[in-house]
């Protein structure tokens, strides 16, 4: 007789006994799922396969044809070359080492190292995953394992104290190396197929800049030799793509050092992009009955102890002191927005009310994790807030979801969503999260919208819908969220009056659609390569008169499609043809006219686009009529031409 | 034989002996205008008739014909006041009483006053003007003035220690009243036709919060009774219009405690307002070739000490420490847009480069002259930053003259122009400021621009082009400014490549539409009573279905508005239509559209504007036709009824 019950990603429920691991499930399952099993996840959580369920777990079996495999694969790999490590190098330490969305790394210390140890290294790791060891996983007591590190790795022994606070505590072991872990692990060693360490960098232990600093080494692992290549290439092409060298290239914005790190200044061509993607959110917010408002950046601290935000966030704030009293830049929007809703009295007649705001807010980074405008100091989102009555939960995310698929396709990102659900600890009562979850589940099951379910995973004041999009490069970014929030209204005692005359709290609904205009802005940098579509694109179309006899023509086609609202630059410099095609191809002009005295003759124009492409003889205003398309559409390359 | 010359307003010389006073030159110029001296300027500067001219002098002799009359009899009634006062109350004290826009105040100590005392003291005030007392200018020794306050008066003694370091000092008598100033006044108090003291507030010695607290008694004079009644008028009136007061009745902005003073909030239908506004800014901005760019809120104070206004700017700054380092925040967009600058090479075929941005500033004003949106510790300016040739100084002032000229003229706002130019310390050589004088006095003369030429009160760093509004209440504002700098240029070695191949610098303008968004919106407010243009009003149209069984139709007739981009809302409370219609005119709505079954039927309205005409039967298409063009053309109040 089975005495716990465990959830399968069908939703079916399977009898299992008490104590049974992932395996165990497994097995149940299936005698050759059993065999198959490499890992498993308990409510959403990615856990070796030796782990016990408990009743009522959602669970899911990981084998070598999962997604999740290949994480697991690199956590091993991130064990060979720590085994390799220490094989090469007497003093070296380890502290931590996981796996990442593009790999895996390890933290360690004393050694020093540079690009040609990690060859060295490399060549160790292959001896090693020729050899293919078996790994294992074996438990020792707490008091053992304190004693294997007690002499010397502090570090382990600072995990030890700290995170496992079990009686016993798990180790993985391959021929004579040992570490630490909690897995989940591959079989053996000869499973990593193809592997490459990448860069070292350094790190602080546990992120604080106040601990020691230590070495940090990134590599990759994959099945196979091609998937190696595949992803060595796209990285190669990431770093010819770097938006901080597209962004010096292409004028578009500077991060100076006497203006602060982390506070980008956007050049003209960068606002140019950036004001389109404004208009482009300010027209959807518009048909979607958001009314915009506007609040400052610096706010009596009083606000961030009503949100809460200071208790969770102080060490992120820009704190100052303004007459004895605490003031701080704003970290986030959402309050701000409270307060103007709680200024009003309201009717259940005139919710949903919906606040937009593209809101520059401020967070202190750690100096060192600052990069280009994907870490800043100041970044703008695109914020919205609704303040909605409980049964109207459904239709207005249903309405948000269309706006960030709108989004979404516009930039042609591929994206997955996952819903994230109520965590063990959290505020409002059963009736609101069932309510609010059960709503949330309807808007994607009526898209027919599939989704991973993240189990446990939403905030503590409510739950979520998260978007994640994958952009040219194959790379993987966090997108837009929904997030309901039962607690805000609370601490801001938000109301409406019912239908039934009594005091009703309102449920907000935090959204963005770019979420920060810096972090979606740096993605499409590299996303287009800074070849913008039409629209985005600072500098839309390019006049290259053959010589100075066609400077007049030149200003009268500017002209013609400065009234057609382009943006449309001469190149007069006294150049070669070819010197101004090459320049203007290196600078992303969607389109290049090239007038002659035939084409001032002729009152035409030759077009050429960024592509190579070329046509003679165009009357302008089919031209423009195509273009006026081609931006009204927001087609992602120049089309005139195909 | 003369040995020294002053230049008169029509800028002719005119020899005058040295030592002579301004009453002298009056005196020369005829023995008419020397009977009617009352006071004079010298380099601008409202000074008494007794004031001694210097050689080359620009100076004005003021009348009883004059406009600056008006100040010098009201500096006087300033004086009936406090000899009223201390006729009263023994233990009052003075210390300053200087005219004002709009009339006068003085701040006394040692009495407590209330609204009743001023009713008192200005019967006092009438006993003194009735007796026409002469008023006398009377030199002492400074010695013999510091013996008359030395008992009793420590706020005079600070005068005379700080300010007035001649050796001799002037005081104005009038029968027992003596008082240490420096005029001038009218020659006797029979010439104050007409006076009234208006209210009490508290102010500090000498403006600043550390010093003693005074009582600050303002009030106003003219000539006539009559004056004096159309102002009082106009205060009632002024008083009704408070934007602190339609700002919270229309639902504009609030500045509530929690999220800290001079920090103001823009709810839906004030931040409506604001966008519009900005997208007119915008559109021209477009059409006169500017650039957007954006800077943060938050600086290294290096920048500030790189651009000079740390020096003179640090205590209105808000600044704070980040990682031991010091920051602040904004108080002015210009070096963020000279930072930019500085970042590209320039050749002088790229000037000239026009940087805009609505930058929102930060400037810590004392809490106690925080006021609505009129002083406030946040503010956004509608910046415009130009870096220009020399020779393109006119030009591009020609441009911005004809922008400001288009804004004001829209809102419906008389103005004055005044040029300021070279003041004694400035930074820039002769050539560059006489080529820029002559340039903007290009500009005014070829726009046969009338106007003030305020010689020598120009910034240190440029001359400029002010401009003064008179709004619907016959109040004067500050209004646009137009700003040569030469010194910023040379703090940021900006540079550009010349024609000659040698680097020149470029000359910076400083310029904004509006100003302070925040104080135009203010003036905007009280201007039009809260009865904005169509084109601004934060809802365009009602619709007022009669009863329930209209609320379809109501609604078809939203949308169809809608698709046209009007705002508009439907009143769906059951009312009776004289209280919606009621309710629509408390809120200024330009247009309200009443429906009942008769509209229905013949899928007609009837339009009813605030300004209380109506018309039945009207197509809606005809009345969205028109409205698109009153909306287009920024059309001052409702003319479909016209």
């Amino acid at each position: 007789m089975s005495d716990i019950a465990v959830v399968l990603p069908d939703g079916s429920e399977l009898g299992v006994p008490e104590g049974a691991t992932l395996e165990d499930v497994a097995y149940e399952i299936g005698p050759g799922l059993g065999d198959d099993t490499v890992a498993g996840k308990i409510e959403g959580e990615l856990v070796d396969k030796a782990t016990p369920v408990s009743d009522g777990d959602r669970i899911e079996i990981v084998t070598d044809q999962s997604d999740e495999y290949l994480s697991v694969l690199r956590h091993s790999a991130a064990h060979v070359f720590a085994q390799a490590l220490l094989r090469l190098y007497d003093d070296a330490k380890l502290t931590i080492g996981p796996w990442t969305e593009e790999g895996f790394y390890y933290d360690i210390t004393g050694v020093d190292l540079d690009e040609g140890d990690l060859r060295e290294i490399e060549d160790e790791m292959q001896e090693i995953v020729d050899a293919d060891y078996d790994i294992e996983r074996v438990v020792y007591d707490r008091e053992d394992a304190v004693a294997k590190y007690e002499d010397d790795n502090e570090y382990k022994l600072d995990i030890l104290g700290r995170e496992a606070d079990e009686a016993e505590v798990s180790f993985y072991e391959q021929a004579e190396f040992e570490d630490l872990c909690q897995g989940p692990h591959v079989e053996s060693t000869g499973e990593i197929g193809a592997f490459r360490l990448l860069n070292i960098s350094s790190s602080y232990w546990r992120g604080d800049e106040e601990n020691d600093t230590l070495t940090r080494v990134h590599g990759t692992a994959f099945e196979k030799e091609s998937d190696l290549e595949e992803f060595l290439t796209m990285r190669e092409e990431a770093k010819e793509r770097d938006h901080r060298k597209l962004g010096q290239e292409l004028d578009l914005f500077s991060i100076p050092t006497v203006t602060g790190p982390g506070l980008p200044l956007y050049h003209p061509n960068g606002k140019t992009i950036l004001k389109e993607l404004e208009e482009y959110g300010e027209s959807m917010n518009e048909e979607y009955g958001y009314d915009y408002v506007e609040t400052p950046h610096l706010f009596r601290t009083e606000l961030w102890k009503q949100s809460g935000h200071y208790d969770n966030y102080v060490d992120d704030m820009f704190l100052l002191d303004v007459n004895d009293e605490e003031y701080g830049l704003k970290p986030m929007n959402c309050p701000g927005h409270a307060t103007i809703f709680e200024q009003n009295s309201w009717s259940y007649r005139d919710l949903p009310v919906r606040y937009a705001e593209n809101g520059k807010v401020y967070r202190k980074e750690q100096r060192g994790e600052l990069s280009g405008l994907s870490r800043v100091w100041a970044f703008t989102i695109d914020d919205g807030h609704l303040f909605v009555r409980p049964e109207q939960i459904e239709s207005e995310v249903n309405d948000i979801m269309a706006m960030i698929n709108d989004v979404l396709e516009t930039f042609d990102l591929d994206y997955e969503v996952a819903l994230a659900t109520r965590p063990e600890k959290s505020v409002g009562g059963d009736e609101i999260w069932e309510k609010a979850e059960s709503q949330l589940e309807s808007v994607l099951e009526n898209a027919n919208m599939e989704y991973e379910l993240e189990a446990g995973d939403g905030a503590f004041y409510g739950p979520k819908i998260d978007f994640a999009f994958t952009d040219a490069l194959g790379r993987k970014w966090d997108g837009p969220t929904v997030q309901l929030d039962f607690n805000m209204p609370e601490r801001f005692d938000l109301s409406y009056t019912g239908e039934d005359n009594e005091d009703h709290r309102p449920v907000m609904i935090h959204r963005a659609l770019y979420g920060s205009f810096e972090r979606f802005f740096m993605v499409l940098i590299e996303h287009y390569d800074g070849k913008f579509p039409l629209w985005l694109a600072p500098e839309q179309v390019r006049i290259l008169p053959i010589s100075d006899d066609e400077l007049g023509y030149a200003h009268r086609l500017k002209n013609d499609l400065e009234d057609a609202e382009f943006r449309v630059d001469i190149e007069d410099r006294s150049w070669t043809l070819g010197r101004k095609i090459r320049e203007a191809q290196d600078d992303r002009v969607p389109y290049m006219l090239v007038v002659g005295s035939d084409e001032a003759e002729a009152g035409t124009v030759s077009v050429r686009d960024r592509k190579e492409r070329e046509q003679q003889d165009v009357e302008l205003d089919s031209f423009i009529d195509h273009l006026s398309d081609e931006r009204a559409e927001k087609r992602e390359e120049p089309d005139f031409l195909d």
